[in-house]
This record gives C-alpha cells, structure tokens and sequence, in this order.
C-alpha cells in the first residue's frame, strides 16, 4: 500500500515541474489534504484557467493578460529603444531595475545547436520586421551571458547590420556586492577590460 | 510591470505550500505557461478534484481512496497488532520496511502544547474505544522519535495501561548505514543502552 490514486495521480503531475522532485510533490500533495477544499480548489482552478488567462503580446510577445501589453501600451516609454531578451522571466528584473524605459523584444529562448534550437526556432524574423518598419534607433541585445546568449546576440548584431540600426550589448563586469577573492577570472577580466574612468 | 494577474495569482497560490518559496514558485509558474494547455488543464482539473477524491478511513483513518482503505479491507493481515502513527506518512516507510503486517491507526498528529495540540485534538479517543472492543494484542507506538512523538508515546501508553494490552515502542538506534563518528552522542547512548546480544 502506498497513498490512494488521486494523491499518487498529483504527485506524478507536480513532479513534472522543474525543481520538484517526488519527495517535494508529495510533501505538497499532502499539504493540499491539509488545507481547505475551497483553497485547494481555488488553486486547482486557477491553474486549469492559465492556459487561457495569459496570452503573448502581438507587439513584443510577453507574457500579458491584455493585448498589445501594458508595456507596449504605455505612453510614456520610447520606441526608439528596442531591449531583445530571450524570455519573459529575463524582462522582469530589467524592469525592477528601472535602468530601461523602452519597447521589449522577447525571443523566446536562445540559439542553442546542441538542444536543437536553431534562429528560425526564434522569433528573429518579427525583430527584423519591427525595426525594418522604422522608428527604433537602438537595440539593446541582452540575451543571456551564457554561451547561448552570446551566440544569439551575434547572430543578431549580424541579422540587423544591414537595417543601420545602433546595435549594442549590457555590460559584462562585476555584479554588486562581489567579492573579487571569489570571482572567476573571466569575469574579472572581462570588468577590467570594461573599465570606466572615474570623475 | 511584473507578470500577467493570472500569473501572479498562481505565484501566490502555489507559494502557500511548504517548500515552496516565491522564486520556485514562479519557476513552476512559468514552466506551466510552456506546457501544452491540456496537461496544465489536467494538473489543475487534478488538484481541485482532490479535496473529494480522497478520503479518510472511518477505521484507522489513514488517507484513502475507498473506505474502509486497502488495508483495513485487507484479509491477510492481522488484526491482533495496531501501529500507531502520528500521520499518513509515517505509514509509508513502515509499509516499504514490510516489517509489519498488522493494521494501522492514524492520530492525526502529536501532542504539541506550545502548538496548541492537546490529546483531545488527536484521534485518542477513537484509538481507545478501537482496543477496548477486543481482538487487538499488541499496540506498536510508532509515533515519531521527538520531544512531542515522546510526549505522546507516554500519553498513549497511560490511557491504554487499564485495557490490559501490551504496548511497545519503536526501537530507538543508530540508523543503517550510519557513521559513528558523526552521530550524535544522545542517539549513540541509546543505541547501547538498546543493544542486543548476538548469536
């Protein structure tokens, strides 16, 4: 005997899920017998409901509950700024860090050969026809700093060469509050070969 | 601008459950929004089902999905020996051990006054009139090997003294596979004083 079938049934569906292993979903299905019905039935409804409930932007293919997006909505940013990142979850501390107020580009994920991700698997042909369309002066390429991220963005810098739009890259460097003594040294290569004079 | 509402909503939602902080959470959130549409449906259609799907069995009250469950309907094991355990997954490893073949009762927890668990909050009561209506001989506490699953060990052994039934107690001991080095000296202590002669 182990747990009755529903519990069994849930926790092979919650293991799917990254960063859940059997013994974290089971801890969870337990937990869901634990609460009230009605909680365990608001969460279960709220996710059958995702799949509808969220959408992608036409515009910059976010994630949004409204179409274009709030972001794309907004009057107050700029569309001369184009920042492409590789997924909705990257836009997220763009935005907390209030350092962009302009349009996004969401590509949907990273050229990768190895894991069969090729540039058309991309949404790079809407970039190009977005900037094509005019009235961007600058994309910002902030793919991730992984292998895949660069990659991408050289594939990008290439693929919008000739649309003489100003291509550039976030920096590499330092993250705040590093500690040189456990920094890798291409990092610290890379923060001193991007080294800004003071004053 | 963060994520969509229904996003943010199961963010919350899924926070609620243990081990499960913010960022898992919107891991988990994410990932739902990249899986086909019908397996996130079956997942949440899953969960909301769940308050009713499982129940509880009016004998030993362990989880279940028929009652009385598997095996208080099992015929070949034995009605003469009761395991007490605090929760339904405390019955699991003892069922994989396949070292009992008796039946279960499950109290619902731990006597916890700084929790506020009083006994009046366990299924004592029902465990008592279980052992008074006859056929059982033996009561196994197999509450847990903490201060409360201690606490209640000895409370249970009280209200079952004047029922003239023999009651044990797990064995306390090192653990399989166990380094002496790094045990700690309490359960090192009992595990001599528990020692048993060989051969």
């Amino acid at each position: 005997m182990t747990y009755p079938k529903p519990l069994r049934r849930i926790v092979v569906l919650l293991s799917r899920l990254p960063g859940i292993g059997e013994k974290t979903a089971t801890r969870m299905a337990l937990h869901l017998l634990k609460m009230p019905a009605s909680s365990v039935r608001e969460l279960g409804e709220a996710i059958a409901a995702l799949p509808d409930a969220v959408i992608k932007c036409k515009i910059c293919f976010n994630l949004a509950d409204q179409d274009p997006c709030a972001i794309c909505a907004d009057p107050s940013r700029t569309d001369r700024i184009l920042c492409v990142v590789e997924s909705p979850a990257d836009l997220v501390p763009i935005e907390k860090s209030g350092a962009f107020r302009g349009r996004y580009h969401v590509l949907g994920g990273a050229v990768s050969p190895i894991d069969g991700v090729m540039p058309e698997d991309l949404r790079v042909r809407e970039l190009v026809e977005r900037v094509s369309s005019g009235g961007v002066e600058e994309v910002i390429l902030a793919t991730n700093l992984t292998a895949e991220g660069e990659a991408t963005a050289s594939y990008l810098a290439q693929a919008l060469q000739p649309l003489r739009v100003r291509v550039s890259r976030i920096a590499y460097g330092m993250p705040v509050g590093a500690d040189l003594e456990y920094a890798d040294e291409i990092t610290v290569g890379r923060a001193i070969r991007g080294r800004r004079e003071l004053g």
